[in-house]
């Protein structure tokens, strides 16, 4: 079905004044202007489709990916897109592995970002191409032919080919049900727009009430720069979304435990659906014994950003435990697998999860996390892995860990792009939304051409052939930086 | 002592086209040409001097890093150099973490190796306004002053600031008398300029009679391309070189050791001095229980450069094991450190050790590989991690797990700024050369105003003040990529 050779890419920098009212601020990136480096593949083919691509950036160093992106685009020039997508993995071993480029990373930094850039072009295209999403390219693609496009290279000690295949051939049972309940339902999701460093506790107060009329049941609540600020913040949110409940306590749930159709989330509290749940998932479980119920209809997830060093994490974490949250995300250093897994061994009995992985960069990163129990709560990221080629790979080592997915998105672009990845998962690799929900965040959406469609804090699958990866025309030009009209603006007038 | 705000920075990509000849060919990249990106610092002060400093790059992708230093530049700029260094540790961690530009890192690829160019020339800037080589500058730096100089973020789980003060104060006693050591004696190297992949049979021979002439007794060779080539090029290496020889079946050695003066390096075949060493590093030490004499007069490493998943490593080392391997390097992904850790128990029994960190890119990673236990050999970079400020935080580490720092050098300039590093480690840190060596490659040292010197298999301590870093002017007209005359002529060619 693929068709076309490469016969142009060309690469923008796009840049939104983020900063300017402090969406987006956390504990280490105090004023981010949300970016990307925007690729754009076109063919010779006769259909006139373009294939979009970008990987996210904070502003500044958007221009240095850029730059690695036109590093990379000889590999892509001429080339044509049957021969790419026919022998994907080799391709991507091509682009990772150039014996002169991969120094500046390899996979890693500047480079890899790029790399996720161009290869999300290239399946923008060839979802395009085929007149599907993506994610519905993924569900219904061979297995066999989905695993030749991942890079098997240094994760072989822990998810060998074959293995992969056999989980995606038991991935096959109930497909169908699973895509119906996505269609219907869509993937339950978290809301991080509440509580960026940045607001102010009138803002933050007055942005969960909004939410939680929105249905939202959700919040993640950024943390780590000043400990009292947090406590102040953490229980103004608590306050707002009321606290946990444990579930046996509710009388809903002794009703619905008694009748046999609680779904398997609701007994986790989890089920975005509660108390109404039709408990159509599957078969009430009991509660497993040593496994607290501990969530509430409310959850609270914290985010420090990488803001501590291993020792901080377990003593700030444990006077923020009164707030019962979830997960931790980002405690310390992405690099850092035993200080993450140091963390989690300290706060299981606090009974907080940690969460990371928007800054871990590759899939060696994700095996070792997962080999030293040093996450509780998986998050990729669309446009920090080598696009879908290496997330699938870290989908798959995740089921076999039995770790959840709960992707990274927000900054421009994420949320559009990762529901598919999600939204594959649950259909064809994980098959389950237990302790699973992908984060969303409500900014720039209206620069897509598609953009994600939420309903009831879910995730609907999207409908338009392609990654959802496409900007409008007129965004594109005027939030070029330095010289689209929003920049022009900006910058005279800081020049005044 | 330090003067002048920095009124200028200017940045080069360089490159020296080694692809040619096969010069630095190994199995991951087979045609490297030797790069950096190269930056000037110029102050307003009237002594006219200038900050040089690099970070050392494969080629392609030099115009990338040279694009983050770029973005790094606002950060120096009319910066006086004595805030800078005044508060060092502020100064690193501003680089590092700066809110945008730390997205496209965080202390990883391009934009780390871009914070290492421009800290080096901060470094040698410094060190040639107090008129020292740099080594000498940290040798004679108070404790505390050079502890203000590390970013301890993320590491004071195994080393907190105090711990490194101690270990800083320890490496007092004796200082004089190793100083004055390396004065006469220089640090022991090992070369790696005789067996790089892209080398014939004959030229491998060659160069290793030629380099054995020359008293080099150390020969490391690129293998993890075909394993049968390996075993052949190895078996050369051998044959040249001389079988391992343990040391006990040695007349000579017994004499000495019944004589009670062999140095300890002597006892671990270590020594370059043997068979005439004149004992006076330290008193005999009786051969240890279980620790084997393994190793001979001649010590064959062998490095993969990352070719090879953790099963693969175990495997094809295994069968390299006869040709008695010091350690093996790189065997897998630099970010593996728990494969790594795998690798290093599974060779044990066999007397490799594993050798890395050429790519390994910052502190944390160093760290964990310490934690882990997965080196037995620990090579520090001097254009990878960020500057000397970095690299000072890895050795002291390294020093807490008592794990021998080897640096890795070549490239383009790292011999002259890591054997700084080095030097400073013994005398004011490890206080030991025990397993200890440094690489040596002979290449491109004509461009540099200071080159290192070499005599006897040993790195003569730099007398010039600065870093070593400046390289003569008409180099870097000439190799100024694309536009120098080398480049305009090679490109010229290849358009023919």
């Amino acid at each position: 079905m693929v068709r076309g050779r490469i016969s142009r890419l060309s690469v923008h920098d796009l840049r939104f004044p983020t900063s300017l009212e402090g969406h987006g601020s956390d504990a280490m990136h105090t004023d981010p202007d949300y970016s990307a480096a925007y690729v754009v593949l076109e063919t010779d083919a006769e259909d006139g489709l373009k294939g979009c691509g970008l990987t996210f950036t904070l502003g500044k160093g958007t221009e240095v990916v850029v730059c690695a992106v036109n590093a990379l685009a000889p590999h892509l020039l001429n080339k044509d897109l049957g021969d790419i997508v026919g022998d994907f993995r080799g391709f991507y071993r091509q682009l990772t592995s150039d014996g002169q480029l991969r120094w500046i990373g390899p996979e890693k930094g500047a480079v890899h970002l790029a790399t996720a850039a161009v290869l999300n072009a290239v399946w923008d295209l060839w979802a395009k191409q085929e007149g599907k999403p993506l994610w519905k390219l993924l569900v219904d693609m061979d297995p066999r032919m989905l695993l030749s496009c991942i890079d098997f290279r240094y994760i072989t000690d822990v998810l060998t080919e074959e293995e992969a295949y056999e989980i995606l051939q038991k991935g096959q049972v109930g497909k169908k049900e699973r895509e119906e309940q996505m269609q219907t339902q869509g993937y339950p999701a978290y809301t991080t727009s509440c509580a960026w460093l940045g607001y102010t506790d009138t803002r933050l107060t007055q942005l969960c009430s909004e939410a939680l009329k929105d249905g939202w049941t959700r919040f993640k609540v950024k943390v780590g720069a000043d400990l009292q600020d947090d406590i102040r913040r953490c229980r103004l949110i608590r306050n707002v979304i009321g606290p946990e409940k444990t579930l046996w306590l509710e009388p809903e749930f002794l009703w619905w435990l008694l009748s046999g159709s609680l779904c398997h989330d609701c007994m986790l509290g989890l089920c975005s659906r509660w108390p109404l749940c039709p408990g159509d998932l599957r078969p009430a479980a009991r509660p497993v014994l040593g496994r607290p119920l501990r969530k509430g209809l409310s959850s609270q997830m914290m985010d420090a950003n990488q803001r501590w060093d291993v020792p901080e994490a377990v003593e700030w974490m444990a006077k923020l435990a009164e707030f019962k949250p979830l997960w931790i995300e980002e405690p310390t250093c992405p690099d850092d697998i035993l200080g993450h897994a140091a963390i989690s061994k300290a706060l299981a009995p606090l009974g907080i999860g940690v969460a990371t992985g928007e800054q871990c960069h590759n899939r060696v990163i994700f095996k070792q996390l997962l080999q030293a129990k040093a996450l509780q709560f998986l998050q990729i990221d669309s446009c920090r892995l080598g696009s879908v080629n290496e997330n699938l790979s870290v989908l798959l080592m995740a089921k076999k860990f039995g770790v959840p997915v709960c992707p990274h998105a927000g900054g421009v672009g994420l949320c559009e792009l990762v529901q598919h990845l999600i939204i594959f998962d649950f259909i064809s690799v994980s098959a389950s939304l237990k302790d699973r929900m992908c984060e969303y965040v409500d900014h720039l959406h209206e620069h897509f051409k598609y953009p994600v469609v939420i309903r009831k804090a879910c995730y609907m699958p999207p409908k338009d052939a392609g990654y959802s990866t496409e900007m409008k025309e007129e965004s594109v030009r005027q939030h070029q930086y330095p010289d689209g009209e929003v920049w022009k603006e900006l910058l005279a007038a800081q020049g005044n």
